[in-house]
């Protein structure tokens, strides 16, 4: 084995991967299901073992984090050298409800490897333990194949305890903590690649905005034998704004909806549809019998690039067995907006309200509420750090990395919004790896691929970014 | 007071109203609640009471018929005259349920008359104990203003005992027993007038036709991040559906769904636009804010005369408390369509699912059930049983009579279609008497009117119409 960098790195990952291994499954097995109260002691459990860890790993400070909910724990090591670069690294501790009887063939909080030692099978192995824990192991890596006492950036970890509850007070703390999480970059492992034949780097994830309305009519459900044909529905009315938000193209008719949104480049739609998609397979993760969407885009492009606006509930007049002959005095909706980069939720909020208020008939009264946003997130393909990410995937992989986004949205955007910085994406989780399933697992050597492009990215970014 | 057949009449009922109202207070004690099993017996009770009182009346034959559910009461009396037309009376004996806490000011099935005696406040007083009951002492009055021991036509009598419960039996028994229920003319006393100023008849109820959607789309609820914009949302078609279902004016869209309709004559808009129609009294009757239906049309015309989609329920995708970012897996719709004469509920049916169909898109499934329709019934205002019907109110009012048409639809459409014979309607009961309200009561002078009405009817029928 040669002593490039490179093979550095691999050689000190390949030595400690028992170590890493052993350390994993010991946090694996603590409980930590954030939705779950009686998990809460769990909860501190996994902060406390994790900032442990973290200081038994080199960082000089480690601190675990109170919310009004579940701790979440930081940790920073400064680089030593001031003109370097800050990244704050975001993940989460919590994991999803899990148990035998839900399908799985081992424990999920019992980790299992597989028979042939390829699979960690456990609660949180993917989502999103493995993928936080990797970095410990890719640290060292970079300190013992540079030599370094400290890692080439100045490192800090934010590891939050309430992601698989919707982060409700996430945005809260980073806004108190801000002094402390400030960075040039934040990278973010809790996402996942194509495939482990297709390494990719996720640029972005969409925002959502969401509201509620509802729409009163009569002053209680009248005889529609009586009355029927002559007064406003507000069932009707409901069903007429939500056909109402897109025309015969699928593309939203709000105005101003599309205003200023960062278009797709013609070299994005070329690395897009450059992956290996087979539409029979998405369809099969999406559990749905046909596509259907914005014309004049393919299904990724609307899924990860394209603003939507989705119906999300919808109740009004009689839901019971049979039939009831009336006209309902009440309906309710529920629609979410996701959002790209260039809308403003704010902008956005303001022309629904504007839009469905000049379509409710007289006779009809409505009320719209919006809640708390999520911000849509995108780096473009030439930002510097994200050539890093991208580089130092390329060299863990030793292939050729390519690009996705995520049409979801996450506590990611907080990061963004409130420390005013670019988020990037660092995971390599797999499409099988089951996030939010019986048997989720992670693949060892994806993981160890993790750790790997983990421990060239604070090189590279060291070497070709000037903050 | 002269001894013309009028003066007679009167002279008859006048004398009679202490012993008619003290019978129908005796039979309006019985609670015959059909929604309520516990009033089962008091259902048999009023039965077997009504069926003595018509024995007692006169009828030769009397006789409690039973069905699934609740018995009816049939009663027959031969005119004796072979060529005279026979006429079925249709009414019901059973009532909506009624508590003193709902808000009666006085004990429900305790007849209660107002101060001045003008008002008999009980369950069942004007809906339509009332009106069955005041066809008893008009066929005394016939028989007496005449002289004769029969009525001029032979008289048919249907009280049946689950019209408040939706009549689940009345077709099943009218079919049963359709040779003995023979007759050239229904008439049904089980609705009212325009008011106590503005006497009318009824020429025609509604129909309708209801049917449920079922739309599937994904297997399970799925991200709306992870694949929202890409995929059909079966809520999103069943909103669309509803949209759809009318156009701009409020037209229903279905192909062929105003083929053939009866269309209103000039004639009888004229006669629809001579009502003293108050719009912003008809709102507070429909507990509506605004009006809106048919272009083209008023509101006493959209409801009477003019066929409806109507939206009775629609549910899909999360309805509780909050957002919840998902497509739904199913969504359902409850829609009934009001028909008016000409329409067939079975091609509207047909027409209407074909019509879904083609608005269903790929990748969502979908079912369409029609329950069993109810058949519009209209009456020409040139009918010669009309006219009588119409005369025989003018002479007991003393006044011009109008016409109005009922927007809903009724167990009398049964009746007209196994009968094959036209339906009639003659009710002198008033919006203020409150059907299914608290303190529902009746206006005494009114029900002296219908039976004076009722004894012109059997003279006028035999005079003026050849069967």
């Amino acid at each position: 084995m040669s002593d490039t960098p490179d093979s550095a790195v691999r050689t000190y990952i390949d030595t400690h991967r028992e170590e890493f291994l052993g350390d994993l499954t010991e946090w694996l097995r603590v409980p930590s299901v954030s939705a779950q109260p009686e998990h809460a002691a769990d909860l501190r459990r996994s902060a406390d073992w994790l900032a442990a860890k973290l200081g038994a790993t080199g960082f000089p400070v480690t601190e675990v984090w109170e919310t009004a909910g579940a701790p979440a724990v930081f940790a920073e090591w400064p680089s030593g050298d001031a003109s370097a670069p800050t990244v704050l690294v975001y993940g989460h501790h919590d994991v999803q409800p899990a148990a035998r009887e839900d399908g799985w063939h081992t424990e999920p909080f019992e980790p299992t490897l597989s028979e042939d030692g390829r699979r960690l099978y456990a609660r949180g192995a993917a989502d999103d333990k493995g993928q936080v824990f990797f970095h410990t192991l890719g640290l060292r890596a970079h300190l013992a194949a540079t030599g370094r006492t400290a890692p080439a950036v100045n490192l800090k970890l934010l590891v939050e305890g309430e992601e698989e509850s919707g982060s409700p007070h996430f945005r809260e703390l980073v806004e108190e903590r801000a002094a402390r999480l400030a960075a040039d970059v934040v990278i973010v492992s809790d996402t996942g690649m194509w495939s482990e034949a297709t390494p990719t780097v996720c640029t972005g994830m969409r925002g959502v905005a969401d509201c509620e309305i509802d729409l009163y009519g009569p002053d209680q459900d009248i005889h529609s034998g009586s009355f029927g044909g002559a007064v406003p529905n507000p069932a009707t009315v409901a069903a007429r704004l939500v056909a109402a938000l897109h025309d015969e193209d699928e593309r939203v008719t709000v105005p101003g909806f599309y205003d200023g949104i960062t278009e797709l480049t013609p070299a994005e739609r070329e690395l897009i549809a450059e992956l290996p998609f087979d539409e029979a397979e998405w369809l099969r993760t999406a559990k749905s019998h046909g596509t259907l969407g914005e014309a004049g885009y393919s299904t990724l492009e609307r899924v990860w690039a394209r603003p939507t606006a989705e119906l999300n509930g919808i109740g009004g007049g009689y839901q019971g067995p049979g039939g009831k002959t009336i006209i309902p005095r009440h309906a309710h909706l529920k629609i979410s907006f996701r959002l790209v980069s260039g809308q403003d939720p704010h902008v956005i909020e303001a022309a629904v309200k504007d839009w469905v208020a000049e379509r409710i008939p007289a006779g009809i009264r409505h009320e719209i509420v919006f809640g708390a946003p999520t911000r849509p997130c995108l780096t473009p393909l030439d930002h510097p750090a994200l050539q890093s990410v991208t580089r130092s995937m390329a060299r863990a992989f030793g292939t050729k990395v390519r690009y996705t986004r995520e049409g979801g949205s996450g506590p990611a955007a907080d990061l963004q919004d409130v420390l005013d910085v670019p988020v990037l994406f660092l995971g390599v989780s797999v499409p099988s790896d089951g996030w939010h399933s019986p048997n989720e697992k992670a693949e060892v050597e994806l993981l160890l691929k993790g750790a790997e492009a983990a421990a060239h990215l604070w090189d590279d970014l060291s070497a070709h970014w000037t903050v």
